[in-house]
């Protein structure tokens, strides 16, 4: 029996109790006469005390040859402590040593063991073994424990039935690039890992499955960005005999239960906005609703006054900020240049000033007078003491930096509280991109998404203006989920493939069984898809996902702990009838 | 609202009520004057009325052109019917229809959905979305969903935290085979897909993480076998400071509840064997415990009597079958012959029968007396009105041989009843297996499965004698789970290595971050892992792990539904740096 109790759980009730603990060693004071060691495991610390003359002197030597994260073995009495450390749960007790089993060694560290350590990144990320001792990052795994638990509790309680999906699937150009898989006993052929089980879990439909639901790892090979993994988990659902709003609502019901349930936060109704709205309102399809301040357009009134940078602007978007009148030169002058950085990329910015006392003050004086600055103020709500800023240029890239630098000042002024949640559902989305490289449509979900039946018609005369029956949940500026309502009719997925470039013959030899099964009785079905590390990372209050997964990869896609990918042996490439392409051989 | 109530729930009290409900059709059953319709889904069948004379004569038309799986919405008033279906919890009521929409119309399916159908095996794999529409392979799923939340809910419950461990990993030779995966982001080096989390599990351990599970894909590239897939799921554990028994008693825990939650039976405790015993009581380390007849030695007495084939044996080895003394001369040479097959090889059959008046008769009468065979009989604790069926040979092949009549005898007999459930622990296997053709020892559980501690001195002068504290559960003949106490002591692991034939740069370039691991204070730690799949299959009483898949793969793992593995394109081939051998090419 290597322990009678872990080191969270005892108390003064247990005062007098012979008890053995086992557990890592946290810190070691020695103070002449008395020795203390803080013992630590997942559940919590518990102090042990050693004292000159009372214990044995053969157990005090042992204990001063130990040191930080050693895993020991100790046997003693339960005591009160003389101080109290209210803090700590059993702050009230401490163990008297009578016995020390040393079970393992340890050398010490390459960084702290504590909640703040002293390790960069790739140190941690290398002994991620170590990194995960630290309470705070093995809490984001308990976080990240306890939503997966609560998301199965609630989708089973409502019939949603958890289907685990093939990760061994077929690879299909459409999208991101796949992983792929060589397939040993058929030469020449691959498997492909799954970016999403959409394609099964639309046939699980076809079964009369109803209702899906599975929390899966998806796969992208793609070149990484901060918040991305090549590995990731979602959840995944699908409903059949649906509407938008029944999807809509049942999710609504799962994030609202997972936000009471783990954060003890009760989340009023979600808001709906069109895609248009949001892109108007916030320039972006992920706006954080936790500020106001709105872009407002100001192109109907702004223009035909000698002013050529804004007559010859396509869109001409304004932010009203409050209380932000006696902004200075200065600080005027680094806002304009951060909408000139590329990622911004503004080609200036001219602002107006509402004063206190009633007068304007703008860098466009020279082409506008008091009562047309007054009547943009007017346009964007605002009022003496606030702050305009205006952006202008062809739409599309103005309301972006429009956008960007809305969330900019959201930040500056610190208006996003950490603690407060603001779902939106964003819904009507085109139905398709035009990408001008490649000179094709591509679909903005996926091309199993279904037109809106209004726009039906559209589909073959004029792709580029059919919505979407689709929908994307945002928190805070991060887009959390998305899904659709789904074509369930052959003809209209044809039209879709054909909508997207696809040939007869190509739409057939990849998703030829997809076609087939709306053959057999295609239900009407929608579904969604939340990005689960996201989601963690969301509730958990923290903005990378990275953080939430136990072990994550470098952006290189690289584990830097078990040192992969790696090479293989030319014994495991010749059995899967592969070899590799090396450039200086070949040239 | 495509539905007001599902097809399984309305019931006499929604009496009057004015429903809308979708589904499939299951049947249509047209008597002239009355049409019925029995929609389908997956809650149930609700029977659909039409009446000449009453209904709308547009609607019989209608109803006239529907065909069998056609999804609609019918719109209806519930009435009690003349005369009722007791077998059905809708069988009280039926829908007057008002109004039916198509809304999907479906080709006639390639077989009958029903629990009984015409269909073949590779029909229905490449029909698989019709092939789930069958109740009975629903309901096989439906029992795999209840036990995946059961899992989790007791685990859970007991502090165990879900930890999801990468699924892009290392290739190491050790063990099966792995399926690999091409990095494109560098070039020339590959990620292996996991046989099993364990190293990262143990990596937990490390972590302090203290109790680890997770329901998790493993992949092994093994030539399949009907009962394997290239990807399978297991539950996974490891837990910290715990001997074998706490292991033991916590996953008899779980395994007892999940018995109890999803087949309404209170499991017994389960006996706890070691390996040697069950090896010699039943001839396999996996004995179907839900009859007797074990194998008795006869060695010991049935030497020295001229018989030359018994003389030369390493061993004699019997069963004894229950009133089986009037087999027939015809039924002892079909046993004879069933003995000689290849798969099971013994060499020949000695039966000896113990007639109902006491006398003896036996195909080596010629060199036993009455009183020998009464010995035999007397030893294998058999009484007048048994059959003793003796193999005799070299001690492995005759007591797998034995082990394999047996289970023979007792499906003959249908000892088997496939309501009971005879769970076992079998523990102490030996530590390494010798390969004779590599010559060389390889674990016979993983490399990372401790020793037990009286043979630690053992392993470097005598590996071979080395029991291991390993254990596995098999439940009526199944193995449903295996794990072991791990090492936790880097010297240990190396000197394992070592025993396996590994160099110490071998060794270091594939475990070195858990050899390093090792050094920074690793607990004493032991798992198990469940072989989800065939735990499915054994609870739903089947012997087939596939029906338990959603979408399994043939045999060549091939799936036959989405037509995978299949060809990529030459760019995705050139973008990972490899090419395909093409044999022709290269002679």
């Amino acid at each position: 029996m290597w322990r009678t109790h872990n080191c969270g759980e005892l108390r003064l009730d247990d005062k007098g109790k012979s008890v053995t603990i086992s557990g890592w060693i946290q810190k070691i004071r020695d103070k002449g006469g008395l020795i203390w060691i803080d013992l630590r495991d997942r559940y919590g610390i518990t102090q042990i005390i050693l004292e000159e003359g009372e214990t044995d002197p053969g157990l005090i030597d042992l204990a001063r040859s130990l040191g930080r994260e050693f895993v020991i073995q100790v046997q003693g009495e339960v005591v009160e402590r003389v101080s109290k450390n209210p803090k700590n749960p059993t702050g009230d007790i401490e163990i008297k040593a009578e016995s020390i089993n040393i079970l393992n060694r340890s050398k010490v560290p390459p960084f702290t063991i504590e909640d703040e350590t002293d390790g960069g990144e790739e140190l941690r990320m290398k002994y991620r073994y170590l990194d995960l001792r630290r309470g705070t990052v093995r809490k984001k795994l308990e976080l990240r424990h306890k939503v997966m638990q609560k998301t199965r509790e609630y989708l089973s309680s409502i019939e949603f039935m958890e289907v685990e999906t093939p990760v061994l699937i077929k690879s299909t150009p459409e999208g991101a690039r796949d992983f792929i898989v060589p397939s040993r006993m058929n030469p020449g052929e691959f498997y492909a890992l799954p970016q999403s089980p959409q394609t099964f879990k639309q046939l699980l439909m076809v079964s009369g499955f109803d209702r899906y639901f599975q929390i899966v790892k998806c796969f992208r090979d793609e070149d990484l960005r901060a918040d991305r993994q090549p590995e990731f988990t979602q959840i995944d659902c699908e409903m059949s005999f649906v509407s938008r709003d029944d999807v809509l609502s049942t999710f609504e019901g799962l994030t609202k239960f997972l936000f009471r349930e783990v954060n003890k936060v009760d989340l009023e109704d979600f808001p709906v906005m069109s895609y248009q709205d949001v892109m108007a309102k916030y320039g972006t399809d992920k706006p954080d609703l936790r500020f106001g301040m709105p872009i407002t357009d100001l192109s109907g009134i702004a223009k035909n006054h000698d002013f050529n940078v804004f007559n010859s602007a396509e869109s001409i978007l304004a932010i009203c900020v409050e209380r932000a009148a006696d902004y200075t030169r200065k600080q005027i002058d680094q806002l304009t240049d951060w909408v000139k950085r590329p990622q911004v990329g503004a080609r200036g910015l001219v602002y107006v000033k509402y004063n206190e006392d009633g007068s304007l003050k703008s860098s466009v004086d020279k082409f506008y007078d008091q009562e047309d600055l007054k009547k943009w103020f007017a346009q964007a709500e605002g009022k003496p003491g606030d702050l305009l800023l205006i952006l202008a240029g062809d739409d599309k890239s103005t309301r972006f930096a429009a956008g960007e630098l809305r969330l900019h000042m959201g930040n500056t002024l610190k208006l996003m509280n950490p603690d407060e949640f603001k779902p939106l559902w964003v819904v009507d989305f085109p139905l398709l991109e035009w990408d001008e490289e490649t000179q094709r449509y591509y679909a903005m979900h996926h091309p199993f998404t279904s037109p809106k039946e209004e726009d039906l018609e559209q589909i073959e005369k004029n792709p580029g203006n059919v919505s979407a029956n689709a929908y994307d949940l945002v928190i805070n500026g991060v887009e959390i989920g998305g899904g659709s309502i789904r074509i369930h009719d052959r003809s209209i997925q044809e039209k879709m493939f054909k909508a997207l470039g696809f040939t007869e013959e190509e739409a057939k030899e990849q998703f030829g069984f997809l076609l087939n099964a709306f053959e057999y009785g295609a239900p009407p079905h929608g579904g969604i898809a939340f990005g689960f590390d996201r989601l963690c990372s969301l509730m958990g209050g923290s903005t990378s996902i990275r953080d939430y997964i136990a072990f994550p990869k470098n952006n290189s896609g690289r584990d830097l702990m078990i040192d992969t990918p790696s090479e293989i042996s030319p014994e495991q490439l010749e059995e899967l009838s592969i070899k590799l392409i090396s450039k200086t051989k070949e040239s």
